[in-house]
């Protein structure tokens, strides 16, 4: 085409997850065409995450600070871990509003054959916190797959070793779930889960 | 949530076209946490292009230079003109493969209660050219909707004033179309427009 710089961010914005031609396409013609402001915007708050967004010393997730905004909090209950596969884990467990404790952010899940150990993620930095004594509970939060599941058995192994409860979530139909459309095996931890009524 | 630059790059990032905050979050931390390569492409690219990227003086499309890459070349047939509305339209040309004319890009169409009227679209500078005897002929290719059908028909007045023949793009039903499910317009469009078979 007529513009090489422009053909350069179409590319450029194909790293965009779920963003093919088309869209990098319709990306770059609108932000050039109607909304400039915007587009500066963009390429200065990806530069300056790039420069200052790295991981909380505590809980591993992103953080412009050594110890993120969560683990810094006081208001928090300092005594309740979750543990969650990924940063965006924790803003999905955040917008439920239901959870007033800290977080452990894996960045992964055990899958020894893509690489991703007991090192990678930061298991040891778990066993010191439940070293010290810190933790009273651990929620684990991780998917609910095989290599999720896994991953919380572990866990929940090493909490064992220090004397802490682990939980995991609740598994069953999901709110507005019709039981009709519920799979198979949603439905069978559903009922092996059932709750007494009182 | 944890991190400042995050939450900004979330924010702008909802600059883009179809993209809202869940998308955003999934794109920013996509690319913090396995694409920080194609971040700074990205930023990068963004900053050039609003940098370099201006209109071509002839035809109106974004270039990185005063006269455009389809402009300044010589291998085009340079007395025949393709009128379209913007520059995501000459990528849609120009990806049929079918066309080696030149281009007009009017960057909107006739429109006069959004504010588009004939000094917005470039019209004079289309004149100068029609004026200048380069063209042969003009392809109104606007959009098939009833602003675009009168910037068509109002180009076409201008260039029958200097003895210059414009013709429109073939209504009609799709390729692949199936008859069943072609809305009337077009149907009946397509009817008039019906082609004797040699």
């Amino acid at each position: 085409m007529s513009s090489s710089s422009l053909d350069e961010l179409i590319t450029s914005l194909k790293c965009l997850p779920g963003v093919g031609q088309k869209s990098a396409q319709r990306m770059a013609l609108h932000l050039l065409e109607r909304d400039r402001e915007g587009a500066k915007r963009i390429a200065e708050a990806m530069s300056t995450a790039l420069g200052s967004v790295k991981h909380c010393q505590q809980c591993r997730n992103f953080s412009d600070t050594d110890l993120c905004e969560i683990c810094s909090d006081s208001g928090r209950d300092q005594r309740t871990l979750c543990v969650v596969e990924t940063p965006a884990d924790v803003f999905a467990v955040e917008s439920s509003a239901g959870y007033r404790g800290r977080y452990f952010v894996l960045l992964g899940r055990l899958s020894p054959l893509d690489g991703y150990g007991p090192g990678q993620l930061g298991l040891e930095e778990l066993e010191q916190q439940l070293g010290k004594g810190a933790i009273g509970e651990i929620i684990l939060a991780t998917s609910a797959t095989v290599e999720g599941d896994i991953t919380a058995q572990y866990i929940s192994d090493i909490a064992a070793r220090y004397d802490v409860k682990s939980s995991r979530l609740a598994r069953g139909i999901p709110i507005g779930g019709e039981l009709e459309f519920v799979d198979s095996g949603t439905l069978s931890r559903a009922l092996a889960g059932r709750q007494q009524i009182d």
